[in-house]
C-alpha cells in the first residue's frame, strides 16, 4: 500500500511527521548543477543513475541540465521512467527472464532501450524478445572493470559477443558497459585512480579491437560518484552513470581528496528526519529511526549538525543516540536529521520525498519506483 | 507506487518472476499451529506482533488460532490493521507526536487500542489526544527488560507512571511492556535463561509494587521468538510477543537448543527467491538479488537446500554466489531460493507475499503495512 505523505507543502520542517525522506532543495540543486557544469568541458556526458533516485522528477531535472538518459538497473524501474516520459534509458545489467526481456521490448516502442549481456546464452534470449515484439533493441557488452561481479574479461571475449549482438537482426550492438563499483568508496584519491586506470585502459583496449574487427562503439559506460571525473576525463568513456551525486551520504563522504580533506565536490542533501521517542536516562535518547527507515549497510548514519551525539544501534524501528558527556541529550520529542549511510537503499524505503527550502516544505515527490526490483 | 504481483495463482514456482517473497505455506502453517500448540497449556496468550507480517491476512490467521491480538510499532501499522478490521491492537511503543496520537485515538473508535509510555510528558500526550477525540485510550508503562533502549526501570518509577496513567481522565492503565529485545539472538539457551529470568523479576517485582498501591495490572506483555517459551512458563507474562517464529530467518536459525543442536521449533517459511543473472567465471554466479531485496542488517541471506554454494557479497541490486570447488556452479537463469538474514526488514521491502505450496503459486498477499513507518 502506498502510504500517504508525511508532510503537506507549506508546512514548516518541524511539523513533518517522522521518519521521513527529506531532501534539503538548495542543496540537491547545487549538486544537479555542480555535476553538469564539470561535465560540460569533458567528451562524456551524463547519463544518471536512476537507482539512487526512483524518480521521474528527479530524471526529468537531469535531462534539463544536460543529461543524454538515466540508468536503470531493473526492468521495473525502466518502466516507471518510460511512463513518465524519460526517452533514453539503458539497463545498466543483464536481464535473463524472457518475460521481463518481453517487457523491455514493448517499452522499446515508446522510448529508447538499451540492456546488457555477458553471455552468448543472454543475447540469445534478447533477440528473442526483440524479434517477437517485432522491434529492435540495443545491447550493451558489459565488461568486468576490475570489480569481480557481472561482465566479461576485456578484450577478445567481449568483441566475441559484439559481433554476436551485431550479427543478430534484431539487435543493435550499443557499446560497452565499463563500471567499477570497487572503486567508489575507496578512501583516497590514488587508490581510486589506479582502479579506474585499470578500467579505462581495459575499455580502450577492447574498443580498440572492436574497430580492428570493423565494429564501432557508440558507448562506454561507467563511473560513479566516488570516481566520474577519472572516467570523464579518460578519453575513453563517453558516459558517465553516477547516481549518488544528487543526494551524498555518509559513507561517500569519508571518501578524501588530494590534501587528504573529505571530498566536498557535492553537498548533503538528503535525509531522514526522525523524532526522539523515548529518552529514559541520562546521556541515551531512542529515535524513531532504526533500520527500516534508513540503510545501514554501509554503517551507521550520522546525525546532521550534532557533532557531539552518536547514532550507536539500529534495530527494526529504533535509533539509539548516545550524547557527548559535555552536551545536553536531546528531549523528548526533539527532531533531528539523520544523514545516511547510504543514500540508494534509503530511498527505496520510502514512498515520498519531502522537498524543503528554507524550513519550509516546498514540495512533494513521489519515489515512483519504490520496490521496483523485478 | 505499489509493484505489481510477480505472479499468479495456479503457475509453477520456477514461472515466478524475480526477485519475490515467497511463503512455504505448509511450513508457515506448520508454525502458526505449532505456537498455539505452545502457549495453550501455559498461561499466556499470543499477541503476535505485525511489525514481522505486515498483513492482515496473516494477522486473521494468528487471531484464528487463538491469538489475543497483535502488536505493531508504528501508528501507520496500527491504521492498516483496524481499516482490515483487527480488534485488539497494542503499539508496543512510545507514540510522541500529537499527530500521531490523535490517528490513535481516531481507531479507538473502531478497534480496542493500546499504546505504551516510559514518560510523564508522553502520558500527558496521549491524555490530550483522548481527551480531544472524547474517547479512552488505553496506556501500557514500558520498563527496561534489560535491553537498554526505551523503557523506565522497573520498581518505584514504572508504579509513578501507572498512578499518572489510573489518574488521568480519559486513560486506562493496561500494565507492563517488558520486551528483552538483546535475548533473542543469544545463541546459548543459558544466556536466553539468564537474561529473561532477570527481565521476569524486574516484572514480577514491579506487579507486587503496583498490587501493594492497589493498581491492578492485566497485561504483562514480551517475549519474542528466541525466547518466548521462558516468558510464557514464568506465571508473569500474560502476553506473548513473538512475531518472527512465522517466518523464521538465518539468524534465528543460529539459536542452540539446550543439546547444543539449532532450535528446531519453527521451520523456514520465507524465502526470497532469485534467478542467476549473469555466471561469467567458474566457480562465481550473480543473483538479481542485493541488499534492496534481502536485508543483511543480521547477515548475509543463505541459500536454501545448497550448503555447497555462499552468498558472499551483497549489492545493492546484486548478490554474488561463490561455489564450493566440488560442485557445479548454478547455470545462468537458475532460481535459487534464499533464507533471509532477518525476516522483518525483508518483508518490508515487498509488495506481495507469493504464497506456494507443492511447487505451485497458491495465493497472493498484499504486504499492506510495507513501508507504514510513520
Amino acid at each position: 500500500m502506498l502510504q500517504p505523505p508525511p508532510a503537506r507543502p507549506g508546512q514548516p520542517e518541524s511539523e513533518i511527521d517522522t521518519p521521513a525522506l527529506v531532501l534539503d532543495l538548495d542543496a540537491f540543486e547545487h549538486n544537479l548543477d555542480r555535476m553538469a557544469a564539470l561535465l560540460a568541458p569533458t567528451g562524456a556526458r551524463l547519463r544518471a543513475h536512476a537507482k539512487t533516485h526512483k524518480s521521474p522528477v528527479i530524471a526529468h531535472l537531469q535531462l534539463a541540465r544536460g543529461a543524454v538518459g538515466q540508468c536503470v538497473q531493473k526492468t521495473a524501474e525502466a518502466e516507471i521512467l518510460a511512463w513518465a516520459g524519460v526517452p533514453d534509458i539503458l539497463v545498466s545489467n543483464e536481464v535473463i527472464a524472457p518475460a521481463k526481456l518481453a517487457r523491455l521490448a514493448a517499452l522499446a516502442r515508446i522510448t529508447r532501450i538499451a540492456v546488457c549481456a555477458d553471455d552468448l546464452a543472454g543475447i540469445a534470449a534478447i533477440e528473442a524478445a526483440a524479434e517477437a515484439a517485432r522491434t529492435r533493441l540495443t545491447v550493451l557488452v558489459e565488461i568486468d572493470a576490475g570489480a569481480g561481479r557481472c561482465g566479461v574479461t576485456p578484450g577478445p571475449e567481449a568483441v566475441a559477443l559484439a559481433q554476436r549482438i551485431a550479427g543478430s537482426p534484431h539487435l543493435c550492438f550499443g557499446g560497452l558497459q565499463a563500471y567499477q563499483g570497487s572503486a567508489q568508496h575507496r578512501r583516497s584519491p590514488a587508490e581510486r585512480a589506479a582502479l579506474i586506470g585499470t578500467a579505462v585502459e581495459g575499455a580502450r583496449r577492447t574498443v580498440e579491437q572492436l574497430r580492428q574487427q570493423g565494429i564501432a562503439c557508440p558507448i562506454v559506460g561507467g563511473g560513479g560518484t566516488g570516481s566520474f571525473a577519472l572516467e570523464a576525463a579518460s578519453g575513453v568513456f563517453t558516459e558517465i552513470q553516477a547516481g549518488s551525486y544528487i543526494f551524498m551520504d555518509a559513507d561517500y563522504g569519508r571518501n578524501l581528496d588530494e590534501t587528504g580533506a573529505p571530498v566536498s565536490t557535492f553537498r548533503q542533501s538528503l535525509f531522514v528526519l526522525s523524532q526522539v521517542m523515548s529518552a529514559p536516562r541520562p546521556g541515551i535518547a531512542v529515535l524513531d529511526a532504526g533500520h527500516k527507515a534508513v540503510a545501514v549497510d554501509s554503517g551507521l548514519p550520522l546525525v546532521w549538525n550534532r557533532p557531539d551525539l552518536r547514532f550507536v544501534s539500529a534495530s527494526d524501528e529504533h535509533g539509539k543516540l548516545e550524547a557527548a558527556p559535555e552536551t545536553t541529550s536531546p528531549k523528548l520529542g526533539e527532531k533531528l536529521r539523520l544523514i545516511p549511510g547510504h543514500c540508494d537503499p534509503t530511498v527505496d524505503r520510502y514512498d515520498w520525498y519531502v522537498g524543503v527550502r528554507g524550513g519550509v516544505v516546498e514540495c512533494l515527490w513521489p519515489v515512483a519506483a519504490r520496490g521496483a526490483m523485478g
